[in-house]
């Protein structure tokens, strides 16, 4: 199981709206198939896993991070069809799939078909690893990821709003490692006026992996580039993905942070100023905190967060669990995940 | 040394004008004197240990932190004449004392008298636990430690200046264990004025461990038991330490950071608010950074510094090293230190 959450991390962010899976096929102690979900959500990964395993399949275990589907799609035969069809005498699920097109149908197919179903395995894991997904299915919006790279004193940049740098080059780079997990990435308009921020992906081998720009603006009047892309929807309907956006790389404009349930995507990197930082945390749309932070003192300067309307200190407890934690040069790295 | 070094810290803030000093005396493999400098500096710790060893010494290898000192004063005699008329063998020691009084000359008194000396072991954790000291014979002034207690984004208050309780019980604790090992507390006129802190140790055992109070503030009226301790200086020199104010809970006042140059103390603590910290940082006095940081976000609200001149990000790169680090309950724990 540790292998096939390995290899649904792969598609992070490029599968929307299928869930990033993964998926191992192992027969007589040797892994015989090996799948994740594909770039636009197919292949799905068991489909994967059983083509490279061809006739070897049968009688094999099949190791899944979710629930294989129980609906057939015009893109492509349900998957559990497919593994009853190629003889699999065991599949190891990690959590069943919320989605009322399948779930718990997927594994009483495979039961009715004489295959041995354990589901639950390292299930946590499973659930944080296609977290975009199942926000997207209990909570109709993509999760968001909020991003802070601040001085120890958390200040964003100093007063006449430098920022270059206050992190390190390894944080620079894990940011941009973050960036390529995500489908679309957002700014305030007020960074954007002041930094036309590229927000693109510099990682040698990534470069195409940059997400689709989303401002966020009240103001009506954008460039012309950001208004061409207001009928972005239809372009996702047509294509299934936000591939259509990053070819142009066009900016999409949202006017308040409840529209990214308009957002064709499971994953949305926020990226700033304080003011947008505010306004997702004000709106209790926040899932997990990037926090980057570097061993300098600015005094004086930018803050993170603007107005997130706490009033009561008392309230601010209990809302955010660290989840990791590791040293990035001189720069700390700490995520946490909210608590709902 | 590690069990040197040990003893050596029990004494800090509470040695001055001395080093705190620690000293342990082994004898065929086995530990007979144990010694740190006492409170008000007196006794040293090589005196205690070689008072607990008796007449065993003789022959013994005795480990001290501290060149042992070689001037005579009318508080007591010089450690290494205690050391050469009690037939130590051998000492080995972490430093030389950088107090034109000793500097050398106490290792060539015992060189002299034919005992081994080795020098150098463990040299930079040694100079870390008397920093203090050290800081004092070096700059003048004592050993400056800063306490921020903040919000993952730097906030130290709400808006309206609540701030019980953003750290939890564990890191509040930790706080007052530091303040214990301080001669003097110091707040900025703001604070004392909003809060009235009590800046004591609320640790069971620790009551009378409570630092002298300093007050930062420009203003000349302070209430009138502030303004009976500007003769701290005469009561320091009739004392030897700041014992006569610590009975009295006075405040001392300081009008501007440089004064602490006048300060009779080698370990201050400095709490707060925003604008004494910038006042502090930006005078460069600041010799340790402790902070705690509490896993909730704040947004607008009180920021931890207030103007420290900055005007250039590349300046603040490369000032402050991280020297310790662990989780308090949920609350994070770092300490830095300047480097100079």
């Amino acid at each position: 199981m540790g292998a096939a959450l390995a290899l649904g991390a792969r598609g992070q962010g490029r599968t929307a709206p299928n869930p990033n899976v993964g998926c191992v096929i192992v027969k007589d102690g040797r892994v015989i198939g090996r799948g994740w979900t594909q770039p636009g959500g197919r292949p799905h990964a068991e489909a994967m896993a059983l083509e490279q395993a061809g006739a070897e399949s049968r009688g094999a275990t099949l190791y899944v991070t979710l629930e294989p589907c129980a609906h057939r799609s015009p893109r492509g035969p349900a998957c559990s069809d497919l593994i009853v069809a190629a003889g699999v005498a065991r599949v190891v699920a990690a959590a069943e799939d919320p989605d009322p097109r399948t779930a718990g149908s997927g594994f009483a197919r495979l039961r009715d078909a004489g295959v041995e179903v354990v589901s639950g395995v390292r299930e946590a894991e499973a659930v944080a690893s296609y977290a975009g997904f199942i926000t997207r299915q209990r909570l109709g919006r993509p999760f968001v990821t909020l991003k802070l790279a601040t001085s120890l004193d958390g200040r964003i940049a100093l007063a006449d709003g430098s920022s270059r740098w206050i992190t390190g080059d390894a944080a620079r780079a894990h940011v941009h490692l973050e960036r390529s997990r995500r489908e679309a990435i957002l700014v305030g308009r007020g960074t954007w006026d002041a930094d036309a921020p590229r927000l693109d992906v510099r990682l040698e081998g990534l470069e195409e992996r940059g997400p689709v720009r989303v401002v966020l603006s009240s103001k009506p009047s954008m460039p012309s580039e950001v208004e061409a892309r207001t009928s972005f929807r239809a372009g996702y309907e047509d294509s299934g993905s936000l591939d259509f956006a990053r070819d142009g790389r066009d900016w999409i404009r949202l006017e308040n942070p409840d529209q990214i349930t308009t957002l064709p995507c499971d994953y949305l990197f926020v990226e700033g100023g304080a003011e947008t930082a505010a306004a997702f945390l004000r709106a209790d749309l926040v899932d997990r905190l990037l926090l980057y932070r570097a061993a300098i003192l600015i005094g004086a300067g930018k803050s993170a967060i603007g107005d997130i309307g706490l009033s009561d200190l008392s309230d601010a407890h209990g809302r955010w669990t660290l989840a990791d934690a590791r040293m990035l040069g001189s720069d700390r790295f700490e995520s946490y995940l909210r608590q709902r």
